[in-house]
């Protein structure tokens, strides 16, 4: 590859910069983050305003001035006592949440189908993790987070000194957070919620309630993945006396550059001001949009619009798009789609894609997206294909190995690296997931169940993109040697 | 001051975005970083720019496409076998390189002039730190690391793993970074070099040898600080067999986010393509006017161009100005500057304010620079004011505590919060320091010396930033109950 690389380099050097122009113009229409959907205008150029922490610009790390009021906007749009501005993502929400929570080899209760940064978070800080499985919808979604499951969990281990679930998924789905934050309050421990997917919840009715209005009490939310902010801004909320402000300031220190980007963080401004102005009016049209699409696609008879079964809440700005019933799978379907209507999906599982959909997105695009979805039933069903019923199903995927150690003690073991397809058995070294969401398969320290490598090799040959493993080129793995 | 801010911000809302376009506007010429100074255009609306990993735009974190290929161009140019591209700073740099090098627990020799993500590092992986305290130069500038005092620590703790300097510091003093990596290496261990501040050496041979040509293992530094580049954005090299690309690869995917930017990463593809292109031309540029900008200043009588004395080396694009013979401390000569000739400095310090110039700085700007120290000293040389005597001198400050605890175990020890003035012989549970640069005075489970209080309490009474403390605003610091 690196030879590869270096070939076609010295033959031309693309510029990202000059690619990203080009695709700004292509005329794609993204039904993927960030959520802006490249509806916004005038900026500025970015060379012009970028500066650095000087005189009057405040500091993002002891904010006292105009940062500290952006925050405090933040806090009174989102409904929270306090809320800190980041600039690496929800991924330093993240580990300074769970930092800030449980002290170091502390217990957290957690749903299995956290984003990496939070096993990330229990290898920093030693932590011992108690794993909870969502219920399992079909087609691989996974679905909420039973409340009688984290109950009997807390019952059982007096230990626990945190709670993590997130909700909504990647795919929507909603757990009941008014019930599990009664739950941990019960036992005097927080509940931190990643709403990493859900930053629209607490500024619109049309969605189902935050978890900051359901008493969660650390909630870390994505600006750019549902709003209009640039990639890689995020908030998080502290909303409780469980949790002290102090800890999750210091964590954030530590997770995030000592020289923030005052860009991202104007994006962030630009972002709030335009909610503030704007947003009733516009989650209004989004809702009014959503449900015209929703309608129409209804009175299509082979493509469909996936909705989980039997969760607790969903946010249907998810649109789960499925070509299954014309033969299609999830990776054929978004491959369509791209090349022939010039409509970018955010994800392609087996079987279905994901579109995801913002206040900023235009009529027109939920009219492009219906009237491709119409012509290629109407193309496909020509030659009906029966359903694939050998089509991969993810919803096996996700289970819970058995651990012969920490992630932490795995990563100071030797190790050696062979083939994923000889790794039976074996103790992993490494993380194993689809991207996106990024759920690990496999997680340090774990065993590696030969049925479930029997269906990751599946889904490799399926075309899902498998990610993690350091030598994903070679398909190799290191695991620990025992 | 939340009372105040709400105040204000009921009267009116500031916007960021607002701010920084008035400011982009002002005719402040800034001798601070960025280094692109403001000198780029042409960038374009980055609403129109900002996606996320779609297909054909590769995943930062598993680079194999247009993002590998910008790293190889970078491991070109700065002459490294690899090269990473970072989006959350140097300091998620420096905390990836120290992961990477020592296991949990393991010994790392470094200098105490470190930055604070040396300290947070040493934190997270529970390392045991072997302090080397640089040479003092006069004025409070810490000089170079000696190589002998690298030797001495090294024969005398055969356990230490790896070895951190940081060169050049934020005054611009180099060490002698090829006697220490040969030094490194006949231990068979890594040297880690934070050369945030001089992304720009091995670019240019007008000035100091770059780290990577003088056998460092791994080199981080920023691309905003002293290049073209935008804010956050900074590169990680990998030039040695010490240390392991995967291990890594695999910190950085820990310590930054999952949503990698765009647009900062563009920002660094726009750098690099000018340094290919305009590189040898613009730095020969920067010498010249910084040839003839030292020429002048020695012209005058008492505005002073400092140097620091009986260094290695001294990257003298880093201009120490001096009102002292004028009675002018560093806080009033940057307010002077600031107020009367619209030039924001870099820095002030007890003595003198930094001027950080770079490639992008125009002619213009170090004429204006000039122009104003010698208006200056023929307004201020009317009335002559003695040296001020009893000026705070910054040499005496940086000090080698005993420490009670390592950072991790104070961290998880209980605390109790008392005035500053009153910490004298305690274990303190924080950091202090003076920002910039950011060098801690003050490490968490290390005693307060009486002496050292004194000291720390003189410069907050001379108007230097201290900062570092959860509780700045009533100067309060967390101790450890013993």
């Amino acid at each position: 590859m690196n030879n590869l690389l270096k070939k076609s380099s010295s033959k031309q050097n693309i510029s990202l910069h000059q690619e990203l122009k080009a695709y700004g113009k292509s005329g794609c229409y993204p039904f993927h983050m960030p959520g802006h959907k490249r509806q916004l205008t005038g900026f500025g150029d970015p060379w012009q305003l970028d500066i650095t922490e000087i005189d009057g610009f405040d500091n993002l790390h002891h904010a006292t001035g105009i940062l500290e009021q952006l925050q405090q906007q933040a806090a009174e749009l989102f409904g929270s006592r306090r809320s800190f501005l980041l600039v690496n993502g929800s991924t330093c929400g993240l580990l300074a949440a769970i930092s800030a929570c449980i002290p170091i080899g502390g217990k957290l209760l957690m749903s299995r189908n956290c984003h990496k940064a939070v096993y990330h978070a229990l290898e920093l800080r030693s932590l011992r993790p108690v794993y909870l499985m969502p219920e399992r919808s079909r087609l691989g979604i996974m679905g909420s987070l039973s409340p009688d499951a984290v109950e009997a969990a807390l019952d059982a281990d007096p230990e626990i000194g945190a709670v993590l679930v997130v909700s909504p998924t990647y795919d929507g789905v909603v757990s009941d957070i008014r019930a599990i934050a009664a739950l941990s309050h019960s036992r005097g421990i927080p509940l931190i919620v990643d709403e990493a997917h859900g930053a629209h919840f607490p500024l619109s009715s049309h969605f189902p309630a935050s978890a900051l209005r359901c008493g969660a009490d650390v909630v870390v939310e994505s600006l750019h993945k549902t709003l209009p902010a640039f990639t890689q801004t995020a908030v998080l909320h502290v909303n409780s006396d469980l949790v002290s402000e102090d800890a999750v300031r210091r964590f954030l220190g530590i997770y995030q550059t000592s020289s923030p980007s005052y860009l991202l963080m104007a994006s962030a401004d630009c972002c709030l001001q335009l909610i503030a102005r704007e947003g009733p009016k516009r989650f209004g049209e989004l809702r009014t949009r959503l449900d015209t699409f929703y309608q129409e696609m209804s009175r299509l008879s082979y493509m469909e619009c996936l909705k989980p079964l039997d969760t607790f809440a969903w946010d249907d700005s998810k649109i789960l798009l499925s070509g299954q019933r014309l033969g299609l799978s999830g990776p054929s379907l978004a491959r369509l789609l791209r090349e022939h209507y010039r409509l970018e999906m955010e994800m392609a599982s087996g079987h279905y894609v994901l579109a995801l959909s913002s206040l900023m997105d235009t009529e027109e695009g939920f009219q492009r997206l219906y009237e491709a979805c119409a012509e290629i039933e109407r193309q496909f069903s020509l030659n009906p294909t029966p359903v694939l019923a050998d089509m991969i199903d993810r919803s096996d995927i996700y289970r819970l190995p058995m651990a012969a150690c920490s992630i932490a003690g795995a990563m100071q073991q030797p190790c050696r690296t062979i083939p994923l397809e000889e790794a039976a058995g074996q103790v992993s070294q490494e993380y194993l997931y689809l991207y996106p969401p990024g759920i690990p398969l496999i997680v340090p320290g774990e065993y590696i169940y030969p049925d479930l490598l029997s269906l990751i090799l599946e889904l490799r040959a399926a075309d899902l993109e498998l990610n993690g493993l350091s030598d994903m080129t070679n398909q190799r793995i290191n695991i620990v040697i025992s």
